[in-house]
């Protein structure tokens, strides 16, 4: 019934690691991981679940900032080690430091330089913390 | 000197995942595997190299194929331990498979489905085997 999950090649720890890429503008947004939950969840709801290695615990993208991310597609790569998911980025925004993308800074001469926008701040993303 | 390399959060055995994203049509086509060495090469050839796990060996994307991958740009997401990288990919193909992206199953009914095209066979690629 669900061996579609057992094409996937879990690591050790049972994760696979998942990309989310923007529908509309293209944009690679994340890097996260799943388990067979999170990845059950994110088929089943429509919206992506990860797991957090550093909280250890399910975690739906947006929960807290409200930046849910609508699934439009599951892909998986030839050799079933990656999910690609593409995605409907709620406020245009993926990374919690208000950008669109969490791949915000760009190899420039010896040192990483951020080069996108902060298009809302985490303050008025989150709440003063 | 090569401290954002430091600034990278390498795993306990020393790799990164690295996206690769076509510059052009902005398909997501690989994720890999770097280690300093193939990020360093990367950065100095300015051609895609990566760390295969499976072989246990640097790898120069397109080596046997001759479908390099041109780097464009370099990225590091928030956190450190995800990079991007914005290629040119020679011959418009990535996998093995002879298509453009490796991320070309997508999740039907209780299915993974293989919706994109070949575009030149395995056999033309690398030869009968």
């Amino acid at each position: 019934m669900s061996s579609w999950l057992d094409e996937i090649k879990w690591s050790a720890d049972g994760l696979v690691p998942a990309i989310a890429q923007d529908a509309s503008s293209g944009k690679v947004l994340t890097l996260a991981w799943m388990n067979r939950e999170a990845l059950r969840l994110t088929l089943q709801t429509k919206q992506a679940h990860y797991w957090s290695r550093s909280r250890g615990a399910l975690w739906k993208k947006g929960e807290q900032s409200g930046h849910v991310q609508r699934v439009r597609e599951i892909r998986l790569d030839c050799d079933g080690d990656a999910i690609l998911v593409v995605v409907e980025q709620e406020g245009g925004i993926a990374c919690h430091t208000g950008r669109e993308s969490c791949f915000f800074r760009r190899l420039g001469e010896g040192s990483w330089e951020a080069v996108d926008p902060v298009r809302k701040s985490p303050e008025a993303i989150y709440g003063p913390r």
